[in-house]
């Protein structure tokens, strides 16, 4: 599989200056791929086609993200990166009314690790082999640690993991399944985003990287692509936001449609994303009208995974919002485990309380009137509630087999 | 939503006598639904296209399991019904050593509650909506309960799920989060089986009901399907077998695809199903050479989800490997967990230990000369293994921040 692709040009959201590898600009932003038509040439000796001026939606059925290839430049791995994407995409009536419009979930959890970081993992992998690297690592201990442990192991590729020195068991064994070699850290954790990047031999795909950030705008387009077979735009565009990676990609897929023609500029889905008030602060530059991110003291949340005091990608979140009429915003907790639970009654989705973010955000955007009962708004239900324990609420009520008919009798009547 | 299809007829797979309704043919056997085109007219009058012999592969783009609507005789439902199926079919290629075959495998727990239990669940939630019930049910602990709960309150009804008296907590808090009615029934849980189908105001949608098994073919009209795009037929499928349910359906596949010449009578795949060694009335019965199955004494496994020792379908099991050429075998725990810990390490994909008995199946039978190296086999993973909790093995080491480039470089070098 070694250099089927060359690899992509860089280039800064911001000040536009482009560069061959790295992970941030020399004005301090971070780096996305550049798409457009010049990027190297493939094994076969045609031109990558990856330029958006001249993307179409493809007429293949396929349902991965490679049905997008023309937009991602590296190619298709062998095993589970090879079928991540082409998540379900549905109406969900029954919460309607709580969300105050006419709402759409983008299931996520229906990737192989249960989660959108396959996107981004199946994404670096790839560029790991085409490379011919035989190392590929992350700085995570939640969903992007079982993610790019995953990917890499289907296809063949050694994995470090980098996970705090006190990270609880429990969320190690999650981890430790697909037997990537495992370090915990001693020191600041906070450090090692960066730090890592300079290790030795080991390409590290982190939450923001330029190739993670090209798998994840695979969910948007994968949304407006949907909508567009009904000749729709959907209003608005609703995620969690940690370190600003998955926002970040988001983004870059309307840029690249709009660019493509396949969006109207004038009338962009509108994107919002969520954090939880507890660590907020993309959030409050949002509300402060700044254009840059203070890192904040984060206290403890429910949407553990999203609570990220100093997002690497933040600054970019608040351009992507002001360009597309969004916002950032942030919900209580009580707000968080509300919107958990109705996904489970009312449209049986387990999720964890980080992807319940979008649902309680988009309440919270109606009830102000920021979003308009009719409008189709799509929240993307990040990753999957499985792996969580839950206390019940109660303990249900036990029949003698012999009495069921009477007890269901009554049941069914009152 | 009510009327749209009128009642699909049953017939019984073995005698071949047909019933308006029930899930057991007076023979004593269990029924499927009929598919001959002329089970009814829909809302628009037109004749329902149920009929196999006139079924040829859709030319629609969508995945669920409703690009297969000609083969299923209810309306798409709203909610999480509306979008199952559609689950990846990838090459593992670093299980093709262990396996003794090319494998491919199916990856069920993509389904919104994580098994193939959500496309019979569809089924049966459909056609309540059709004939305007107001419950459904069921009779189990575990993934069928999340999967009826989950899909009915997604679709708006109420849902009945039956649980033993001593399920353990934590099972009962999966199920749980849907918010079904829950009953713990005190006395013989394996009787309820019966007893639910006679109770009064609930569509109960049991594991090999006819409208269960009905969504439950569509997991192997998908593997046909992708075979079929490429030319091809599967050599072999293999799944786990429980009740019978799941198998049956696979069986139902491959005879409607028969009927439409979509697969050639001559060579269809080979049809193999795995128990637990610890409780495999079904495999005992395939080894006697016997055509019924006798009830057994079944003791613990780690694949605790197909324990069944008294398999309502177990006998339509026995036709379907005999109709197809293949098997019904039983695999040791050790070898359950050994094939559990090569899916993640080798593929990626965390399983539930029951999902696994199909790789520890087919690296048994292609040891045992009955899965040529060179043919192309399909292990269908029926549930995510997300929920379980497992023994770390080892502590991973602890690096102070600073020493992280020297253990890295020598890590990588190693
Ligand atoms: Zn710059
Ligand atoms: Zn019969």
């Amino acid at each position: 599989m070694t250099g089927t692709k060359t690899p992509p040009t860089r280039v800064c959201y911001r000040c536009g200056r482009e560069a061959a590898t790295g992970a941030r600009c020399s004005c301090g932003e971070p780096l996305w791929l550049k798409i457009d038509g010049t990027d190297g040439v493939d094994a076969t000796g045609r031109a990558d086609r990856t330029d958006a001026t001249r993307f179409s939606w493809p007429e293949t059925s396929g349902s991965s993200i490679w049905r997008y290839r023309d937009l991602l430049p590296v190619s298709r791995p062998p095993g589970i990166g090879s079928v991540v994407g082409g998540t379900p995409l549905f109406r969900t009536p029954r919460l309607d009314d709580y969300a105050g419009c006419e709402l759409r979930v983008k299931d996520e959890s229906a990737n192989p690790t249960g989660s959108f970081k396959d996107r981004g993992s199946a994404v670096g992998v790839a560029r790991a082999l085409d490379a011919g690297d035989d190392w590929v690592g992350t700085v995570s201990h939640g969903n992007m640690a079982m993610s790019t442990a995953a990917t890499a192991a289907s296809a063949g590729l050694n994995c470090l993991v980098l996970v705090p020195d006190d990270i609880p068991t429990e969320r190690l064994t999650h981890i430790a399944r697909y037997d990537p070699t495992l370090v915990r850290v001693e020191g600041d954790y906070g450090r090692l985003y960066d730090v890592s990047l300079d290790l030795p031999g080991v390409r590290f795909v982190n939450s923001d990287a330029p190739l993670r950030v090209a798998g994840q705008k695979t969910t948007a387009l994968e949304i407006c692509e949907a909508f567009a077979d009904e000749g729709r735009t959907p209003d608005a565009i609703v995620a969690p936001v940690s370190s600003g990676g998955h926002a970040s990609a988001i983004w870059k897929a309307v840029c690249e449609l709009r660019d493509a023609n396949l969006l109207n500029a004038e009338s962009l889905p509108r994107l919002y994303f969520v954090q939880a008030a507890a660590c907020d602060p993309i959030a409050e530059a949002f509300r402060n009208g700044a254009d840059r991110v203070t890192p904040v003291d984060g206290g403890e949340t429910v949407a553990y995974s999203i609570a990220n005091a100093s997002p690497p990608s933040g600054n970019r979140v608040l351009a992507a919002v002001r360009d597309t009429g969004g916002a950032v915003l942030s919900v209580a907790d009580d707000a968080i485990l509300d919107a958990k639970r109705q996904l489970a009654r009312r449209a049986g989705l387990c999720v964890e309380p980080a992807s319940a973010t979008t649902l309680a955000g988009i309440r919270h955007l109606s009830t102000a009137g920021k979003i308009d009962p009719e409008e189709s708004v799509v929240a993307i239900a990040t990753g999957t509630g499985f792996r969580e324990r839950s206390p019940l609420a109660e303990t249900p009520e036990s029949v003698p087999i012999g009495d069921l008919p009477e007890r269901v009798a009554s049941l069914v009547s009152g």
